[in-house]
């Protein structure tokens, strides 16, 4: 890429203040900006980094009101996130794309592919599967017997999907995720557990993206599902017969137990641990590394292990950081309340 | 499968209340039951859905008296659970089996490959390996040199175990599971750390299963111990030098430090976190995200980060709940007692 | 290996106490100790074990003395455990080393490979990359378009890079780990979220080990680094724009969110999480399970969640456990105020 001010704040519908002329081939951080990039400030966080910035440009909010002297040149827009959004876009589409399917993959008979397909190298396609159009199997990817892709599906190298499971269009698997491995079920006895063998399959509908090495569990019977829309960041465990609604988002390393339903529109903070057999109604929030033992009502905001409302959570946080002070007082307290005692008696 | 009430009470031993010559053709979860489809009950969380269940045929324990008329056939049985497992494994066993090794397979020189294996295509076996017999060796699997494998082992796509490990009978790999990398092992100085070299080994015992992307490290020296029968759900952490005593299974991304004996037929929760050079004593039972910094006694039931015993840790939470209200509480005590005082004073 | 507890001390510049001429032919741990076999006590916690060991030899720090007859002859050298590690790295050195380029890996063209390469069967390698010198390739190792690996680079199997990164000098990465997977970037609408292109790299400077089934996202812009001397242990997650500092080492299953810093020669323990946006300076220490949420100074110890530092949260939570009880001694105290109160009205 390299554009002037002025052509990048025209596709933007954006203002110029300062040089229209400088020109920008790439984009960087505020923090890290050099002379001939574009960079961008959404984050009041960052706000004291547009003074100093040796980037170019700074695409800004249209309320921003400079309080020195800004050596870049601004783009004033509605929303700095988003048009920052556009022109990764703009950045991503123009890479080269993978096509064709190698030799050196293996798809097995009976399976069909859609049109315009890249398979590459050590890839492996089972029996009856139909992969839709566009899709994008990267190296020593793993799809099942009878697995369905719909289209414009990308899989990353060294994902998985087990047989049978079923993907929705425009889906995204990140390197080493797995999709339909067993649940964890076994049936104790004197003599050790005996396997309950896993029979149903994992449907992930469309929009959906999935974090490197996150692992989804297939049902015992019926199936697990990932419904239209939901992001999962990496090192997520879903377990069988789980269900995560429309539009959740999670972010790494969360745990979810067997047959427990999410709702649609959550987001879940990192390291968070779900019970089994719960229910997560929607639009709730639940902060990072909080352990959820029992249902949530709609548009929670939680927090703690066991996971309690969050401003609730934040009261008792301040006083477990006092409690030596207070078991001091308390003891105090005893001792006068003595005092007073045997002085009255007296 | 096709089969009639009958048919199934009879294999089952069971008792049929309701039509006998119903027939079902495939299972089903009670709360999504469909016509033609046999379900189940097994947890009393699930009780009301056999009211309003379409399932054509519910196993029930023989104890179960319903409330209300139920449209299902009835099958009563001893253990609802067990004979479902039954059923499961009779589907299961009716899957066409994997066979055959590929000839996009590489298996070096001077290993044996026992008799019925399946190696499928782009696996990687090393040198001096021994496979025993009906091993299930699926696409992209890796084998180091001098590994051994027991007979009836199943690695799923893209499981991965180093060199020199010996893997017992019956055991189960899922994908993405590693055995045998490195333990973390470094020595600090001045200039930052050096590596200790892993020379040890894992050795898994038979009827052993580790979950999707569960790591199991190599031993400094010696070898790190997953005994008989222990069971490990996804994305668990196992560090070197590290023993898992028989019957013992792990719920999701619990982690093991280094040097750690966990006792035979403990149950721990998902996200537990054990320190190292610790011992855990048998039959233990450690809730989900307890940390467990210290020993721990024979058939403890603990919970919390540090870990306590649980129906402690249940106490002491209540009140956690309430040290806002406490902590106004003592102030205002404070206060009281400070009237009291002048007021005897005066 | 075969020598003679006289071959050794000399190697060793160590002092040997009793039989010189005892001959080892490998290393246990103390604990399972055999003739013939050399071990080490570092962690006064084993010091029980050096009276029963059945191991020929013991190296000991000097300072050492025995309260009891030992069996096995002595070593006394200035550090047990360094002298532990030069012999574990002759050992290691002496292992064959795997050599060549599989004629069933793929490499792309237009990569260049430095001498004495191993690339191992299944192997993919992008366009334009640079290998540089003894590179150890594994099997099913995946490399992007546009990698750069500097010298001495270890890949184990089914590790992989994606596009664009650049790694340093001796670097080793474990099974199943993934570098350069897309952050988890989505801007928010009411139709759902869309996803912002991911077009930086990771950066991975000198002499860093990753382990198995950690995941290392790609910055937005610019680049996620992990500076060099890091050590990560297995099953960690570092997001987008992170930046890790010099010989920082960090135990398995942390996680780091976006754009968060760590200084240098920081020690984590296991499970700890890192919120984004943060900044923890050097030489901290975070223990196991840590939730840290703000900025961290410098040679901090931090322990809990959220993370506060770890004296305070040792004295908090002692009064914790005590909770119930300070419960019910307020409530007594309550009471005992209001008899006072009556009885002075009276």
């Amino acid at each position: 890429m390299d554009f002037s001010a002025r052509q990048i704040a025209d596709f933007l519908h954006g203002e110029v203040i300062g040089n229209e002329e400088v020109r920008v081939s790439s984009l960087s951080k505020i923090e890290e900006g050099k002379p001939g990039t574009l960079t961008f400030l959404a984050n009041a966080k960052y706000t004291n980094h547009i003074y100093t910035t040796q980037a170019s440009i700074v695409l800004v909010n249209r309320d921003f009101s400079p309080e020195q002297t800004i050596n870049a040149t601004l783009i004033k827009v509605d929303n700095a996130y988003n048009s920052l959004a556009m022109l990764l876009n703009l950045v991503e589409q123009a890479k080269p794309k993978k096509k064709g399917i190698s030799s050196l993959s293996f798809i097995s008979p009976g399976s069909t592919i859609g049109e315009n397909a890249y398979i590459g190298e050590f890839a492996f396609i089972g029996e009856n599967c139909v992969i839709g159009k566009n899709a994008k199997i990267y190296p020593q990817v793993y799809i099942g017997d009878n697995v369905t892709l719909k289209d414009n599906v990308t899989l990353y190298p060294g994902s998985k999907i087990y047989e049978g499971c079923i993907i929705g269009n425009n889906c995204t698997f990140h390197a080493g995720s797995v999709v339909g491995s067993d649940g964890f079920g076994f049936a104790p006895s004197a003599d050790g557990y005996s396997k309950i063998p896993q029979i149903g399959i994992v449907t992930i509908e469309d929009n959906v993206e999935i974090g490197a090495n996150t692992t989804i569990d297939r049902a015992t019977m019926g199936s697990t599902y990932i419904r239209k829309g939901v992001k999962l960041d990496n090192l997520i465990q879903v377990a069988h017969n789980v269900e995560i609604g429309e539009h959740t988002v999670m972010a790494a390393q969360v745990g979810i137990a067997g047959s427990t339903k999410i709702g649609e529109w959550c987001m879940v903070g990192g390291q968070v641990g779900f019970a089994g057999h719960i229910h997560v109604a929607a639009h709730s929030n639940i902060g990072a590394q909080a352990g959820v033992s029992a249902d949530v009502k709609s548009a929670s905001s939680l927090l703690g292990a066991p996971a309690i409302d969050f401003k609730d959570f934040a009261r008792s946080n301040v006083v477990y950081k006092k409690l030596p002070e207070l078991y001091k007082t308390v003891s105090m307290l005893q001792k006068e309340i003595e005092a007073l005692k045997s002085s009255i008696t007296k």
